[in-house]
């Protein structure tokens, strides 16, 4: 005990991840966890800074924090780290103009990236959208450059739907790296850069967090 | 020319490759790539033992019989080794019952074979069947599995259609494979057993064989 409390003494922030953790995903938008909404209501009030930090490549944030805001939660957009900005953030540092193979839920988050004449792919958990056309032509994508550059949001191996377990994008990223002989660029847990962007958002070294 | 004069006159027997060797696939059925109509018979009047063998899994070895023959070509149902009637074999010599993700055109090969209570998946070149639905059920199926048997025929990484180059069976093996943190176990080229059955078709040695 002696040993916690010392270590939470230096404590400045936490890391709280989304899906699974303050609610389960599901038909009608999902529901929340049993104590997550007050828990998080704590931790506001607390002196410890908060921040929401999802691999959800499904959604955009606006439509994730409207998620969570009807099941009860304080929580707004400019709270959430998510991969979506960090790709878009990668794409504008490195001139990357991506051919996209993403949920159209997550779509908008893309809308000020430039698409012509693409230079890379990046996938994420387009469900539905995991077509054989939309794969193969990720695929053409891919082997028309000289470079090919394949950033995936995320790397999971399946999510729990209400309908039983599901493929996520990760299993999709590897039939991509295979065929291509690539290796993608994961951005999103568990990348290091992703838990640092997501410290820097609310000012909190690495060792003064929780997650 | 010495050394080779000395090996070719060991040899009994040859294996010749079906698509991109004989033929190239297409719209229509594909056409015969020039010479290969001729060699074909040069070689069956010679005293070469000959055995076509084939990664194909999307179409029954009496589909792609009857298209060669259309082309010109002399060849039987019993002179073509593929993956489709290995993979029965080893499915009634293990007592397997496969829940099947494969092309309607190479179903009729797995006619014989019981797949109901499924305790393993079969994943071939199944093209457009390769949907998100349909990776799911068989990703599903070998979640539930306490030791999870994915076989797969053959393991390309793509090939070359009318419509440009699309993916072959192997990215999608890559993808069960990585979802369920297992191996799959391939059947055809390159697999050396595949080779072997091959030979002992024609009751020729491998190393009186030209491939």
């Amino acid at each position: 005990m002696a040993a916690w409390g010392e270590r939470l003494a230096g404590v400045r922030g936490v890391l709280l991840d989304i899906s699974g953790v303050l609610y389960d995903c599901g038909a009608g938008g999902g529901r929340a966890i049993a104590g997550s909404v007050e828990a998080v209501a704590r931790l506001k009030q607390s002196h410890l800074k908060v921040r929401f930090c999802t691999n959800d490549s499904q959604k955009s944030r606006g439509k994730l924090v409207g998620l969570l805001r009807r099941l009860g939660f304080d929580i707004s957009e400019d709270e959430v780290t998510s991969p979506a900005p960090a790709t878009c953030q990668i794409l504008k540092e490195r001139g990357l103009r991506p051919h996209l193979l993403i949920h159209e839920g997550v779509r908008s988050e893309f809308d000020e990236i430039d698409t012509s004449n693409p230079n890379c792919v990046v996938i994420a958990d387009a469900a539905e959208g995991f077509s054989y056309q939309n794969m193969n032509k990720a695929f053409q994508v891919l082997m028309e450059l000289e470079n090919p550059v394949l950033i995936s949001l995320g790397k999971g191996r399946y999510y729990k739907e209400t309908s039983g377990l599901v493929l996520d994008v990760g299993a999709y990223m590897k039939a991509l790296e295979y065929a291509c002989g690539i290796e993608a660029e994961v951005v999103g847990k568990p990348s290091p850069e992703f838990f640092k962007a997501a410290l820097q958002a609310i000012g909190v070294e690495a060792h003064q967090a929780l997650g």
